[in-house]
């Protein structure tokens, strides 16, 4: 009944995460009731993202060239290495102040879905501190959940053998947060890791 | 800091309805983890929206020809014409069982955004009513809101001069809703329009 460029695109739509088939057929018509151009122009970033994009061979990010910018950026603190699961987390971590550098590890250890260690970039991770004597510290950053965790964990030990320090973001509370609806994990962790004012 | 290509497609993709700056970097990053001929499909399923689609001269539906296959359709119940603001609500009620014609407004009545009587299809609504002979009710399906009553009542005024049942939906309580719940103006159009058993 619908016509099939309409129906076609609400499938591809429906495809995107978070993206049910009535949001998928909003965005079709919102589209329909936009100007040609602005139509063309979605069409053609969404092209560019296959030819314009290279992973950064140093940090594994997502980049315009290789070395990317963070990596050649002389201006940053050279000294800590920042471990992440993915390009998202970077994006975070710079809108929070971090200016030191990346390593994008490209997932986490996660059995279930077949992903073991030798998946990730770790094996790059310890090539990139064995030549590099500027780090002094590896911050792991990998996300506070049942995978993320026990990536860190893992990575954590394959780098005892080097002399740096290695830390994990805190866990606690987060601001704007409410006691009353943490949960027990959450508020357990923050007693724990409880500072002197 | 970010790529280009990925600046460009979260901008593009967060002026959609609904999708805000986070979704849209979430959006980007999924598709930079699919499979490039996955990306490009989406791509290409945009770019037919702009070259396969017409619009129906009758009922002024989005469809692949014109006349549309609903005009068309020697099987649908020709004297039951249903008056839709937009395209997207002849989807909804395709599902709910609706099985004569339709004319698309366009949009309603809105004076805030400029939007007067003759920028919708109501001068087409009378023309078609004039030239066809089968169309034995009119169904004003507006939307619920300020607007689309207004509209309703508008084009009810214009309809008056044909010998045509003009009726409208049925407002009341929705299925599965709650009666605690449910606002006054809904509920006391719900007592309005109660119904004997």
């Amino acid at each position: 009944m619908l016509p099939k460029a309409v129906q076609n695109l609400i499938e591809e739509f429906s495809r995107l995460p978070g993206i049910g088939p009535k949001s998928a057929a909003r965005l079709v018509f919102y589209l329909l009731s936009r100007h040609k151009d602005d139509v063309k122009n979605l069409s053609v970033a969404i092209e560019r993202l296959l030819d314009d994009l290279v992973t950064c061979k140093s940090c594994f990010n997502i980049a315009d060239s290789d070395p990317c910018e963070i990596c050649l950026d002389e201006n940053r603190n050279r000294s800590a290495l920042c471990v992440v699961e993915d390009p998202l987390d970077v994006i975070s971590l710079e809108r929070a102040g971090f200016d030191g550098l990346y390593h994008v590890l490209g997932g986490v250890i996660s059995p279930i879905n077949g992903i073991g260690p030798d998946d990730l970039r770790i094996g790059e991770l310890i090539k990139r501190l064995r030549m590099s004597d500027k780090i002094k510290e590896v911050i792991l950053a990998t996300n506070p959940s049942l995978e993320g965790e026990a990536t860190a964990v893992y990575i954590s030990d394959k780098l005892s053998q080097f002399d740096i320090k290695i830390t994990r973001l805190a866990r606690g509370l987060p601001m704007g947060g409410d006691l009353e609806y943490a949960d027990e994990l959450t508020l357990s962790r923050a007693l724990e890791g409880r500072k002197e004012f």
